[in-house]
């Protein structure tokens, strides 16, 4: 058996670059719409249907479907919900299909949808997402979301976080630049993730919107089971 | 005295989220232009004159210059020198006025020409240029070249360098998560940077070129004491 290859690529605009060597895409944005999707997956919602721009989340919302949209961290004024993971684990969400735009995220997700396999990770599905691609012997690509097609700390260290799991099973990494610096950096920050996150510029850009909340939510590992999986244009359960 | 800022920019595309807030930029190419530029300047070459385009060499060289060119990591035909430090150590360069075109490093140094100063960085002068940023009590912003506009380990970790130890001298970050990741990457490698860098994307293609020499020699600290500066479109060595 080939040993399957293993990277980290840093933006969505960086995503060129490694496009088309890749079975199996993780998109992470760890603050917050990949947490806020392991989170509405683990609640039961059906599907979340990640959408570009915020004109598409309006008319799939006109057509009835409950839409969340998040910009500069905010909810956008006329949505259900922005991108705080606790939005979706109200009850009452389980069975629907909720639409989703956010400022990295979801822009991630559509890049990457050429791509054979497309699934999300995050810190809090971060277990259960490495012991899944440990089974599948795919060559996978950690897609970090960023900000704004910048370099972000928090999506980077769990990228690293993957491709160091996988490499000690037997994955190898071609050692990309961007690869080597995810995993060094997981290395550095993996003893205490909210620690060493407590100077990044968008946890800092959360916290001054009072969202200490949802930032340790995202920052702790594995708290759910879920491995969601985009079908169709729509992110569902993988039925692992 | 108010505190001063110090900051690191992973590539030149990244340049205009950082721009016009900082009085010094030290453009970082360590392997290899900026290496080559400091050895061209220890050598008692009167000036590097960085021009991005290869025509714009040819016509510099068509009036009488000798010029330098690197594409690809190889010298460019017809022109007298690529960007291997060696070359630039020739005793008959003494005194004279060479153009050079890399690349990425003399891109990044026009890029960089609206800031009020902009200096050459690379490990082989990083003592003496770090001694030097100390005194000014400015802000410094550190602009990486990268290969093609995406991240490298190799300059990212000189400007981690320069942002520690300016920081340890009194100069503060505002945590731009590549400041913070550049600080950290050089951690994990100042024992040994050689070693750190064997994996390197950078340093495989020159690896593959026959350029051994020239890696080790551009990975090895403090062996020039010049500080190259832009003034009027050509490097000059400073007279610090």
């Amino acid at each position: 058996m080939d040993k399957k290859l293993v990277e980290v690529c840093f933006t969505p605009d960086d995503y060129e670059y490694f496009k088309g060597r890749f079975e199996i895409v993780v998109v992470i944005d760890v603050l917050r719409a990949t947490s806020a999707i392991c989170s509405a997956i683990d609640n039961g919602v059906s599907s979340v249907i990640p959408v570009s721009t915020l004109e598409e989340a309006r008319i799939l919302q006109s057509k009835g479907y409950l839409a969340g949209a998040e910009r500069q961290g905010q909810i956008v004024e006329g949505f259900d919900f922005g991108n705080s993971p606790y939005s979706y684990m109200d009850p009452k969400l389980k069975g629907k299909d909720i639409v989703l735009s956010t400022t990295n995220g979801t822009r991630a997700i559509n890049i990457a949808k050429d791509a054979p396999v497309v699934v999300i990770g995050s810190l809090i599905n971060l277990e259960t997402l490495v012991n899944w691609l440990k089974k599948q012997d795919k060559n996978v690509l950690c897609l970090c979301s960023g900000w704004k097609d910048n370099f972000n700390l928090e999506d980077t260290i769990c990228g690293g976080a993957i491709a160091d799991e996988l490499i000690a099973s037997g994955y190898f990494t071609s050692n990309e630049d961007s690869s080597v610096a995810a995993k060094y950096l997981y290395h550095s920050s993996s003893h205490n993730y909210f620690g060493f996150l407590k100077s990044s510029s968008h946890r800092r850009r959360l916290k001054k919107l009072n969202l200490n909340e949802d930032i340790k939510y995202c920052l702790t590992p594995n708290q759910v089971e879920v491995i969601p999986i985009l079908q169709n244009d729509k992110i569902v359960p993988l039925d692992y």
